[in-house]
């Protein structure tokens, strides 16, 4: 075996911030990451997807080594705006480095994750030959990157799952390198998500004149009871690994400017966070009787949910998560908990596949202006996720 | 004393609705009301008032007689806008007249009050000569006409009643020809109107991802608390002349677009319609009593009531409400109810200065497509005003 050279995850993360990936734009992001991993000899594939209504995205897929198991480190390049680039102590999409940070849109959502696990890929690639040599890895390591996590996530890792699937392409676990990290690199991984259900509540009236209420039938009072009702108790009072799940009405809107009508309709929006002791079949029942309670005979409404519901999961502590959990604690000489909170990620869609565990750098500054990372901590995170690696291969590899 | 003409009030109303006098558009009508009682010897004033952030308005007041007591007849001539004309079965501002009915925007409200009681009063004069002899008169007959009904009422009767007053004119009595009557002609006048308060509520939160609620504070919980409380129970329930009075939240507005935010204000808007048991003052304690007590030590929000509200006001039964009502009864055999429902009207102001009753054609296509109005009604309306001024100065006349 050759003597490797050690990858600097800096130097991808640098390039990778100059490119500027916005939602649904490539920005030249996956074209660097292909290049990198095409000359490491991974076999690279940039599948476009489109969908109706929805812009065209670019997405990755590389895979180093044919043999099973397969590792596979997910993630995406598509950033959020960067809002006013005025605000910002350096460009967005320059990478500068000071005092041991760097800054740009993405530098922790999550092109600093790429970069660490790419960076750690192509070492163990270096290691192991790209010279038809790549079969001395006992399994595989794979990468799938999408650009399509902070748009509506339509043309992207759902349907990469699929594309792969179809190609009899099979990923065997998973680590999502998001930002899970919540003070201090290694203090939290996510071992699941809860599940979201969005839906729209209109109530109908009649619409007149306030000075003649009688020949009107005003929908307000009873969105407030409906809602009243709809949020009066706890849904339930969480689980082991779960928080309580959590209903939050987002909008309530009637739009009438004026002081003298009475309006024809109000309509109310609500999102439902939950955990593992609902599935959406059970959880819109729920909804359903908890409305129809509060409207008895007196309110009409209407209640549409949004098509796309996500389930809650859980990847089970044992195992894979002990692996991960392992390989932070040697590393960093941290034991992270175990967590399921915040909001929705990839790994819902990736769940469905193979158990998936998220770890990532410290979110404080996704999505804010002067984004950045210490860039200790993405050579850090890189040792992690070779660790990760190393360990996968020895209690998984053939 | 000249054998006196009768004035056709059909032929004023088919005039005046061919002036398109949407607020603020003086549109012809008042310029031809002018000339019509000049020529017949009214003293006339055309005032042109003004104000800042509203339209300059058209009024005119004019007066036949010099001594008291002065019976006024009040009422306008501005007209809301028709619409798509398309829709109509006669153009709007025609003043088409079949199968005895005449069309047009204005023809009930309140073009046709309008001409009933001027040609009542053309009458008076023309019986009274206008060459000296308008003395022979026992009092004064006048008119105060406003362009500024249907707008916002800022330029218009208001302003209009203080200009007269500055000027040391007295009215001692008011018809306002509004259209009250219900289903047939005679068969509601109004004694007074319901007072009005308008206010906007705002919910103070903070903004968050509904995936960490906890770090954010939903002002929409508190909305619907604080609405509930409002609302929750009745005002009053009435009293021997009004009905009860009644709170609407015509209006609750977040305006957020997404699902997973939870937003940092919510905004409702409420009219209150109050009987005499109340006045703004009491009005607004007993608001501020029930949100404070829903808000507990929760709800963090603020209140912000309309500058213009305005008061109940009743003209008691007996005197001139008597009067106008054995006019009615007199004329057309019908006794009418003495009702104080309905949104509000220029009485609002008038009533300050003396006692009102409002009595005019029946509503019921008022602001709608193909507004109009049986021609026998106009000029049955008509004798019913000529009556009140017989009555009336055969009463309180000198």
């Amino acid at each position: 075996m050759a003597e490797a050279k050690v990858t600097d995850p800096v130097e991808i993360l640098r390039n990778l911030i100059r490119c500027p990936s916005v939602t649904p734009e490539e920005g030249g992001a996956l074209a660097y990451l292909d290049a990198l991993l095409s000359n490491a000899g991974f076999t690279t594939h940039r599948v476009r997807l489109t969908g109706p209504d929805t812009p065209d995205v670019e997405n990755l897929y590389a895979r180093f080594g044919s043999k099973g198991p397969n590792l596979c480190f997910a993630g995406h390049t598509d950033v959020v705006p960067p809002g006013d680039a005025a605000q910002w102590r350096f460009p967005p999409f320059e990478g500068a480095i000071q005092d041991g940070l760097i800054y740009g849109r993405g530098a922790v959502d999550m092109k600093g994750g790429v970069s660490a696990f790419i960076a750690a890929g192509l070492d163990v690639a270096a290691a192991h030959g790209h010279d038809g040599d790549s079969e001395s890895l006992p399994g595989s390591i794979s990468f799938l990157i999408t650009g399509d996590e902070e748009g509506p996530a339509i043309n992207g890792t759902e349907k990469m799952l699929r594309w792969l699937a179809d190609r009899d392409e099979r990923i065997d676990h998973c680590v999502l390198g998001e930002p899970t990290s919540r003070a201090a690199l290694g203090d939290m991984v996510k071992i699941g998500r809860r599940g979201s259900l969005s839906a729209t509540l209109t109530v109908h009236g009649k619409q007149g004149h306030v000075g003649y209420p009688h020949l009107a039938e005003n929908p307000i009072p009873g969105m407030v009871r409906l809602l009243a009702g709809l949020d009066g108790a706890p849904l339930d009072s969480g689980s082991a690994h779960f928080q309580a799940s959590n209903l939050e009405v987002v909008s309530v809107d009637v739009g009438n400017t004026a002081f003298n009508i009475i309006p024809a309709e109000a309509v109310a929006r609500f999102n439902i966070r939950f955990n593992e002791l609902w599935n959406p079949v059970t959880l819109k029942a729920e909804i359903e009787r908890r409305l129809a309670s509060a409207a008895g005979n007196r309110v009409h409404f209407s209640l549409a949910f949004e098509p796309r519901s996500s389930d809650s999961f859980l990847t089970a502590p044992g195992g894979f998560v002990d692996l991960v959990v392992e390989s932070i604690a040697a590393t960093l000489g941290r034991r992270p908990e175990l967590s399921t909170t915040g909001g929705t990620s990839d790994a819902r869609f990736i769940k469905d596949y193979c158990p998936v565990v998220e770890f990532g750098l410290v979110g404080t500054t996704m999505h804010a202006v002067d984004e950045s990372t210490p860039i200790d901590e993405v050579g850090a995170l890189k040792r992690v996720y070779a660790d990760i690696v190393a360990r996968y291969f020895a209690a998984f590899g053939r």
